[in-house]
């Protein structure tokens, strides 16, 4: 019936079904293997019948969506580059619903996939064939928050931005914000344990989720949704869930610890000669600025050159090979003025940075941010975008930017390198006027091999997805991936959640 | 052969063995089940015999214990609550003795009980029968130490006053501090999952660790060692090991990310006249400290009683019914001393601290941190004492211990409450002249459906070891249980870690 395809503009994942390629894992002692370098076949899951279609129209009354137009935003990821044939969407507003079409699937033998907002950059969100697409848009309502304690408990198919702005009504904030807060789902981001431009300061969903209520494949509602700081009754079974993209269950609400709104924000943008300079002022930064430092982001010269080019912004600073955004948020807004000032005044003094303006305004501070923020969108302007996650030790974070354009040479129209500093999380971007199969043989294995070298992680904050499945080995040994797989059979024994992404062909349930 | 026995000063986890009890789940729906009421029978594990010993000393070279004195401190624990008759002791100092001493055990069928410090408070660091003690005592080294990012990575048994005395002469703290600081190990702290007094403000060690390397049951390596801030790559497996109190794998070595050591610190000890003026004071301190506020801790005016009785410690304020010790913790001295003369002018002006003292120097800061770590000390001294570590909305934490005290009556010589309101943690304790089956049977179910009744936890830090296993299904679904026994089945199909611990007795594998 339907086989995976890929629009003429999109990342080429069919690109890892035509490479063949080997693992390398020198760190682990330099085993070799061969990983499946065919497209995955579809698995022989049932196909969906008139009388399948009965049962969700009867369960979800004007919610089981067969009209094609409708099915076409769902089929395709935001990158467009991925497409799958999905014949139905689902709609639940419930638990409830969501507990019976998985109990039936499971039973039907029928393959779904989760959705929310659809804004994964690995192919996570999208059907590969025709799986069912089980969306939560509908499933958008907040459940409780308690001004007291900061914690938040909503369904999964809540749009960040509007959770936002909920709490920002009550004087609290989330603790995570992306670029895609505008359309992505708190279920979603919990589902790939989003990163994001607050995890400096406020850690990373695993600590800052408290509760989860799951379905699992067969139906079954697990109720960990505890809203308490502390609970050592037995195991974390909520972590599972966090950042296995749809594969071990379908998140239905989540419970979150969400930190008090900022009295004082301040951004500073700023230029730096060298990346040793950049890391020096980071350093620095973070000695002086401490407690209130909540971003330390960084772009080069190249993406600065594509926000110039292509979407026409200013530079506000002179040119300088690097720039680095950062953001302070404080309870006293004299006390962090100060600490930033006394800060600037001594990477000035040293020449580690050689100009910068900083922002106290809502609308200059988003002006600045968008520096960092819409590089994305001016290389989606350049041309075909090869696009890398990665995790670095921080002082390496630049190293793979400078290597890659060497081992490139003018193969590639840019290579750029922009992300999270405090993170070691590095987004390398690499365009070309059009789809390159021999650029991309030059890029890949050469970047995972170079970050698996110095024990780095070919997927910092984006996850595997379809696109990166069967690259885990660089960054897993093993032993941990043959145990995930036996994490999936044990919660989802058919293998009928979000078959294809995640987990290694080698691994493939059926 | 061996069956468990109590001590005559120790809590009595015999009472669990002879009370009958049932579990009542009000939270979900009014289901009554009963749970096995007897003492855990000893499971058919092997018995060890000369050819085994014989192993273990080819093995571990003067480190295969047996002498009965040496025994005796691994088969007690630190309350002196519990007992157990392991006949020997396996001190290993490397992950591959580790994972061949497990190997064996796992083919022999032997029962292994993991210990670190055996600080732990709810017997699960012990053996119950036989079980062999696998210590990570001589596994103590510092493995590295990168001073860019403040990622520490040690063997297991690193002790975690000695990791911080190592952190501190780097500028560095670790992001965990409790009173058993001086014997406990990082490993233990790390499969208790242990919370402690720092937790408000750096998080929980689900958030810190960044990775572990951890043996299985049945010797195989799990190696998720890493050191990267942000890491997608698959399913979180270190997560499963994180407070699973030695039952899933013994963890061998530990990556953390650690603070910067603050510029500056101030502790404020003050009094509160009633506990409602003490949480307002906890909302105006958030919002006045932010993010210089790292502890927010309380003692009840029996807790000073008990302190001034048995320790001979002075009250350094007038009596009140509540006081409170404050740290803060900065990047600037004189900033953070002014926004804590700010808050301190706020809330004595409107009386909700009605006495108080400050200490900017490191002995007066110990001396009034030493009236909040010191009541458990105090405590032992009060008699026999029933301890419970419960988990609850904060603005609920107080009225458990006034309810306990109505309750009771006289029938208890001390009903008292301290613990971390920031955290919502409450270490509730109830002192008797001596072992009181009577008094037991009041406070036990009371308690529990007491806590169940408002979501909270029975267990915020303490985890549920041997003495609380049977309450799980208070704080969890039996949906949540069943799937922790699945869990447990895949990673220790025999059974053979840390037996009768964790998972309550209807799961027990074997």
């Amino acid at each position: 019936m339907s086989s995976p395809t890929v629009s003429s503009n999109g990342y080429p994942f069919t690109s890892v079904q035509q490479t063949s390629f080997k693992v390398y894992s020198p760190v682990r002692g330099g085993t070799e293997r061969s990983l499946p370098s065919a497209a995955p076949p579809r698995l022989p899951f049932s196909r969906i019948t008139e009388d399948d279609l009965a049962f969700f129209r009867q369960l979800l009354p004007g919610r089981a969506i067969t009209d094609p137009d409708m099915l076409e935003s769902c089929n395709v990821d935001w990158l467009k580059s991925v497409r799958g044939n999905s014949e139905v969407l689902l709609r639940p507003r419930t638990t409830e619903e969501v507990s019976q079409i998985l109990k039936y699937c499971n039973e039907r033998n029928l393959a779904v996939s989760p959705q929310g907002g659809n804004t994964g950059l690995v192919g996570g969100s999208v059907p590969v064939f025709d799986e069912i697409v089980l969306s939560t848009a509908l499933m958008n309502q907040v459940l409780a928050f308690d001004s007291v304690s900061g914690i938040l408990t909503c369904q999964a198919g809540c749009v960040l931005e509007t959770l936002s702005q909920y709490l920002e009504e009550r004087d609290f904030i989330m603790p995570l914000d992306l670029g895609a807060k505008g359309s992505c789902h708190i279920g979603g981001n919990v589902a790939t344990n989003a990163g994001g431009l607050r995890l400096l300061r406020y850690g990373s969903l695993r600590g800052t989720v408290l509760g989860l209520e799951v379905v699992l494949a067969d139906g079954r509602v697990l109720n960990c949704l505890a809203t308490l700081r502390k609970d050592n009754t037995g195991y974390d079974l909520k972590q599972l869930f966090i950042g296995s993209e749809g594969t071990l269950g379908v998140i239905t609400a989540v419970s979150i610890l969400c930190p008090r709104k900022p009295k004082a924000v301040n951004v500073a943008f700023l230029g730096c000669s060298s990346f040793q300079n950049l890391l020096e002022t980071f350093q620095c930064c973070r000695g002086m600025l401490g407690e209130i430092l909540s971003a330390f982001e960084f772009l080069d010269a190249s993406c600065m050159g594509l926000l110039e080019k292509h979407l026409k912004i200013t530079n506000p600073i002179t040119e300088c090979p690097f720039y680095i955004v950062i953001e302070t948020a404080g309870s006293n807004a004299v006390h962090d003025e100060e600490k930033l000032h006394n800060f600037l005044e001594k990477v000035m003094a040293s020449s580690l940075v050689t100009d910068g303006t900083v922002a106290t305004e809502d609308v200059k501070i988003k002006a600045l941010w968008s520096l960092r923020e819409r590089v994305t969108e001016a290389l989606t302007h350049d041309g075909f975008t090869y696009k890398y996650d990665i995790s670095l030790p921080v002082e390496k974070i630049y190293q793979l930017v400078t290597d890659m354009r060497e081992h490139l040479g003018d193969r590639a129209k840019n290579v750029v390198g922009y992300g999270h500093v405090g993170d070691g999380n590095l987004h390398l971007n690499i365009t070309s006027p059009t789809k390159d199969p021999a650029l991309l043989a030059a890029i890949e294995p050469y970047v995972y091999e170079w970050t698996s070298g110095v024990r780095g992680s070919v997927s910092a904050e984006h996850g595997l997805g379809l696109k990166k499945r069967n690259y885990i080995y660089y960054s897993k040994p093993p032993e941990a991936v043959a145990l995930m797989g036996n994490i999936k059979a044990m919660l989802d024994p058919r293998g009928i959640l979000n078959p294809y992404k995640t987990l290694p062909d080698n691994l493939n349930l059926h």
